[in-house]
């Protein structure tokens, strides 16, 4: 078993009505915040209104930072920066999904440096010190509420990179179900395929990892192909919306990869998908992850598809590959069940010429050729994406 | 599902000679240590000597705290109150199991506290603040190493109580499995058994808690009925210990409470026992949850039997009192090939006239009748050290 280290220091507020406890978690870091959203629909749900009443109510003074794009710009940040710097902003509080959570923890470190904020982004070495979040979720998704990383765009410079520190947990993140049920099903859809990645990132990896930690992968998983469905049918189920948010943040916050390894393969391909069809990332996600097991199935990789094929769907069978390609399918049954398509047209790719590029981008740009056992190489990745074309 | 709060801070560096990270770990919180430590098995193992070579190496001043008793006495958490005030200590390092990981949680809020230490652990609210504990762990069993409760005894007064307080959960603690390798069968399996105790107070609550929360106590049980017998034939088996270790923690940081209730009813009467016949408490705890068990298995616990049957032990079947029934001999038989007996006698009782005090003791200093469904009266419990006498 490989060493590990465990730190995942965010306290959460779990269910209905959990906005109460935001004063006091506010309140543990300072009297002064900058709330920051994205578009109106925080305020159309109410929640919003709930947030600054109680501020108000408890002697803390806030400021707005509202138009946080669901791909955050750097842009954005710069001036959540400036208005932390003038407003002397003491706790960053992000309402809304992971695009606003990750805009947040760029501002937090932003503001305790001196240059432009993109350096940070390109070289997380400059981070010195980040001011405390207290983030409020409004999606199941991306797991930044319990987090430490963070991805940024700039537009101007048609790039996109990732912040990553132990300081980017947020202090203290309110996680209440009731808050999804507007989540339209597309999203909803979308959120749990991202859910999934997370964990299809490390489950192949063949590591001796701790017993428990390969019991929480399955466990995810199974909340997600369980109550995805039940979300998207009936997007105010309650249970189904808790157990999603609950398994979101549990997927990625650091708990599952502890002792295991991965190269994130599959997200290094989704990226290319994105930044060339503009499509949503958890249905990217959807598309590659699907093809990329499918490519993988091999003796290597094979106990842990025979484990995923019991655990998650309950399927065992004398022939090995069988059952495996059998849990395959109703991987994908479950992604079409929530209405994801699974092929690269489907998402408005026009042009095979398109695939020899997003290849080496993603083999070369992540290093997923050197990976060890797991290592893609170009060739890899292109027949992967000619195989969901 | 019932709301809830997560909040486990504690940040573990897991795995063979992670004692390297101790003084990065101290020197976080300060450069004036105590050591506390039990009698001379880390000095015999070596696991004192390389703690205070790393100690000195970095320039860290320590002092020392020895003797913590396996019920750890007040005495001696009085005895480190003045040392700490003395030497201006900032870190505590406790160095071995539970007892002396909670004999360091006494010490830390003690120092703060201008009374006797005692007046604290008797009323909780008396604390105000406490000292940063870096723990090494020795032994897989109470979960302290990465939770927020500490229980004293107190020879003088014949009374054992107990601290609960977010403060006290540990900043760090190191998980190295190796160093279990010299635990002797007894400990290990009475370590396992405490362990699968603190899963077992809740398994059978029957409430709707988060699915991760369900497949975590079903995968801590089955790293314990799995690798205790293990660890027990083969004591430097590294991959049983490392499983062991780590599922002792998170059998009882906070994670699978959340959602969930529990009256603790199983070690209220364990406490008993060790009063009584000074029996090891994980030892006690097998007796008692084997006898629980059988007493609360009705229509209302079934369907949480039949899942731990499942789960636990692959155990499927038409009849579902039958498979519950069957799950149970199983229990019993993991324990008994641990080398742990299962009767009052077998731990030196002599005289049935002990239960009726017992049972009372446990019911109404516990308040073990005022759980709701599943609240115990003195003739439940009664019953229950009738039928394991």
């Amino acid at each position: 078993m490989e060493n590990f280290i465990y730190n995942v220091p965010t306290k959460i507020a779990f269910g209905k009505g959990q906005i109460r406890m935001l004063p006091e978690f506010v309140k543990e870091y300072g009297k002064k915040v900058l709330l920051v959203y994205g578009g109106g629909s925080i305020k159309r749900t109410g929640i919003y209104g709930e947030a600054v009443k109680l501020l108000s109510e408890n002697g803390i003074f806030y400021t707005e930072l509202s138009g946080v794009e669901p791909n955050p710009q750097i842009a954005t940040v710069r001036k959540g920066i400036e208005i932390c710097k003038k407003e002397q902003i003491e706790v960053l509080v992000p309402i809304g999904g992971g695009s606003t959570i990750d805009c947040a923890k760029a501002i937090a470190v932003g503001v305790f440096y001196d240059g432009d904020a993109w350096d940070i982004v390109k070289n997380n070495e400059l981070i010195t010190d980040a001011l405390p979040i207290v983030s409020v979720l409004t999606v199941a998704a991306t797991g930044s509420e319990m987090d430490s990383s963070s991805v940024i765009s700039n537009a101007a410079e048609c790039d996109k990179a990732e912040i990553n520190a132990d300081i980017l947990y947020p202090k203290c993140s309110i996680l209440d179900p009731s808050y999804t049920f507007t989540v339209p099903a597309y999203q909803t859809a979308a959120g749990v395929a991202d859910i999934m990645s997370h964990i299809f990132e490390y489950y192949f990896s063949g590591m001796d990892i701790p017993d428990i930690q390969k019991d929480m992968m399955d466990a995810v998983l199974k909340v997600c192909v369980h109550y995805g469905p039940i979300a998207v049918k009936e997007p105010d189920n309650e249970k189904a919306r808790a157990n999603l948010m609950w398994a979101a943040s549990w997927a990625i916050n650091g708990f599952i990869a502890c002792g295991n390894f991965s190269s994130w393969p599959c997200h290094a391909m989704e990226y290319q998908l994105t930044n060339q069809y503009h499509v949503t990332h958890g249905h990217g996600m959807a598309i590659i992850d699907a093809a990329w097991m499918e490519h993988i199935l091999s003796e290597r990789t094979l106990a842990d598809f025979t484990r995923y094929a019991d655990a998650v769907f309950g399927i065992t069978g004398k022939d090995p590959y069988e059952t495996a390609r059998t849990a395959i399918e109703k991987t994908k049954a479950v992604y079409e069940e929530m209405g994801l398509t699974l092929t690269l047209r489907s998402i408005g790719a026009s042009d095979p010429g398109d695939i020899p590029k997003m290849a080496e981008k993603a083999v070369t740009e992540f290093g997923l050729d050197d990976a060890g056992e797991m290592s893609l190489t170009i060739s890899d990745a292109a027949q992967i994406y000619e195989s969901c074309y």
